[in-house]
């Protein structure tokens, strides 16, 4: 049966992953032909499990059980779009998942005491517009409407997009929930991490949305002959950046909760005989507590200015972006964690380290996510991968989680 | 007297500042209208000096004093030409002074127990063609002449361009000099480096001209989500980039005849939120000590390879370049002491880390040279400048060492 059920969401997401404007990978962005095309293949799907489709005026594809008047809503799924040359599995597996699970229970005459709500957002990863979370946000009633005017790289703005796909951009804020019918939004998701690949497990509960934050940081020195100048009168600045990137290391080291990276780096003039007088960085921080994200950027900032003041170095430093943690809802975890367990699958937590939908979701209502183990850790690449089996795995837990959800 | 040399020196060095094809600093590649004009003032200078000029098959200008038959000759000079948009001393100083040097015993009807000739190399900063220093390879006898047939980016060969100068590049070998015949070479340069400056003194005497070697180093990880591996599953190629960056200043720190330098260094793919898979990087290396470079090589090929097998990650390092280091002959080192302290100036000796036409004329003769102070250190840039007093000490300096110099 789990194989079964898995083999069948592999074949949905095959047949996805040939929606795409990419020979190589998957690159299908929000409003494109390649959306249209998953979209008519999503409402089959969802019909045939007895799910009655609509779109919203977001561009939200949106498949309802519905369990009659007066209940509550479950919402449910995660986002079509791709980045360029990505997989076939971040983001739309969320949405075929509880597809196949919904039509499980509806096979076997299962009647749920909620409605639940199959959501297919047209735009996660933010590639094509520069503005993303559009659907989630429409109906949290966070969204900024004027982002709608904004345009693609070929000049069409998100509303003539919108407008293409039938629906009426001008209506979006109507989309706003009313928090007292939902009950809740899980999202689905490949874990986008080795991490239950080391643990030998296929399903993991996640605890919390890791927050964010990004530090640009410029040291100037000053660019020299590496012949003429010797060590003690030179101003290097990739020396000063070097501590700074071992000392981020370390720090994330020492606290559990704490994720540091120093992805970017450019060093100026860049040639082997010259002392380099420039580099600009990026430090990124992640953690589930905002309180230890936070008060690592501070000791990173500070360090980084005691090692320009020692190596007598200007020093620019300033956190460019922040974004809060978003903590999964207990009971809502617990759930998930059950359901797990009912599969005699061992329980384990994990935090996410990228943002999804649910970041967003978490304006409206309580969220939660199950995540699906992946090959390798390997995510937004061609090469993304979760087995037929896990993701069997991830339906059945899906079914056990909306039969004994109490609403 | 010492001022108005100097400034006569410095009027010299802004005609041939005029001789550029850039309006921004000096930009006067070999064999142009721009080393044709400055050509034409130095013949003047060298004219009016008592010099006999003529050029050679390499194309270098030469000025020669001669004191007779059976007379031994000293070499001295440098190098006509520029980088792009660098400064008016570099090089071409080594020209003006030594002319200057010889016009002012000329005037005072001094006459020297053997023969000199001012050398203008035609090109010792290589950035017109795939080659440099052709015009002491030469006279040494170690030029691979096949270099004649290299062309520019406009596809004009060396050949080409020393045929427009009006020699022939066919006779090249011919120029070999019989070093039985030559009593050494005497380069006068700036600095290009802060020493002098930071110690208060006008003049130094080289020691040696550093050896040069450079290590690629390629560092391969796994580029991963900067939110969704966690810190021991990393495969971070920048931060074991960054142990070796402040290893190599380390070891530079602590061994007081070395020079380390991590020039540049190139991180993929290089965006905030993803763990850099690999970073290439070059280390370079000088030493007036051979021993001591090549050591400090090894030990940093050790470390690096170290560092990559601790963390995990692959390690590729080759030493791409070697170039031994010149030692400045002892004799003529004393000798240009002595001129320095007949001026009444502490004598200074520093190693040279940048590389000179008198690395290439070792091959030929015994070499020493004599360093000018240059503002701030600052060479290969249009803020380069050596002071009309510091100009006027290094042609006295001159002027005691050809009276006092023994044949």
């Amino acid at each position: 049966m789990t194989h079964f059920i898995g083999r069948r969401a592999q074949e949905y997401l095959k047949q996805l992953a040939e929606c795409t404007d990419s020979e190589i990978g998957v690159t299908r962005f929000p409003f494109t032909q390649e959306h249209k095309r998953a979209n008519t293949l999503l409402t089959a799907w969802m019909e045939e499990a007895g799910l009655t489709v609509h779109m919203d005026d977001a561009g939200t594809l949106i498949g309802r059980y519905d369990a009659g008047k007066g209940t509550k809503t479950l919402l449910m799924g995660s986002h079509q779009d791709s980045v360029k040359q990505g997989g076939a599995y971040d983001g739309i597996m969320g949405i075929v998942l509880p597809i196949i699970a919904l039509e499980a229970l509806n096979r076997q005459g299962k009647k749920l005491p909620y409605s639940v709500e199959v959501l297919a957002f047209a735009d996660e990863e933010g590639v094509r517009f520069p503005t993303a979370l559009v659907g989630p946000r429409a109906l949290a009633g966070t969204l900024d409407k004027s982002v709608i005017n904004r345009p693609d790289k070929n000049g069409i703005t998100l509303r003539s997009a919108l407008a293409s796909f039938g629906v009426q951009p001008e209506n979006i804020d109507r989309l706003k929930r009313n928090p007292e019918d939902i009950l809740g939004f899980i999202e689905t998701h490949i874990e986008q991490g080795p991490v239950l690949e080391h643990e030998g497990l296929p399903l993991g509960v996640v605890s919390a949305i890791c927050g964010i934050e990004r530090h640009q940081l410029t040291f100037t020195g000053q660019a020299a002959h590496a012949g003429t100048v010797p060590m003690h009168l030179r101003k290097d600045a990739l020396t000063a950046a070097a501590e700074v990137t071992l000392e981020a290391e370390k720090l994330a080291i020492k606290l559990p909760d704490l994720l540091a990276n120093v992805g970017q780096l450019d060093v100026t003039p860049n040639v082997p005989n010259a002392v380099p007088g420039k580099v600009s960085m990026m430090i990124e921080l992640r953690s589930p507590v905002d309180e230890v994200r936070e008060k690592a950027g501070e000791l990173l900032q500070a360090f980084a200015k005691e090692t320009a003041q020692i190596r007598g170095l200007g020093c620019e430093v300033t956190r460019i972006y922040s974004q809060p943690a978003t903590a999964c809802d207990p009971a809502l975890q617990l759930s998930i964690a059950t359901a797990i367990g009912s599969l005699d699958k061992r329980v384990f937590t994990l935090p996410s380290g990228a943002t999804h939908d649910a970041s967003a979701m978490a304006d409206l209502t309580r969220v939660a996510m199950l995540f699906v183990r992946c090959k390798q850790g390997i995510s937004h690449n061609p090469a993304e991968y979760a087995s037929d089996e896990d993701m069997g795995l991830a339906i059945e837990a899906l079914m056990a989680l909306l039969l004994d959800l109490q609403c």
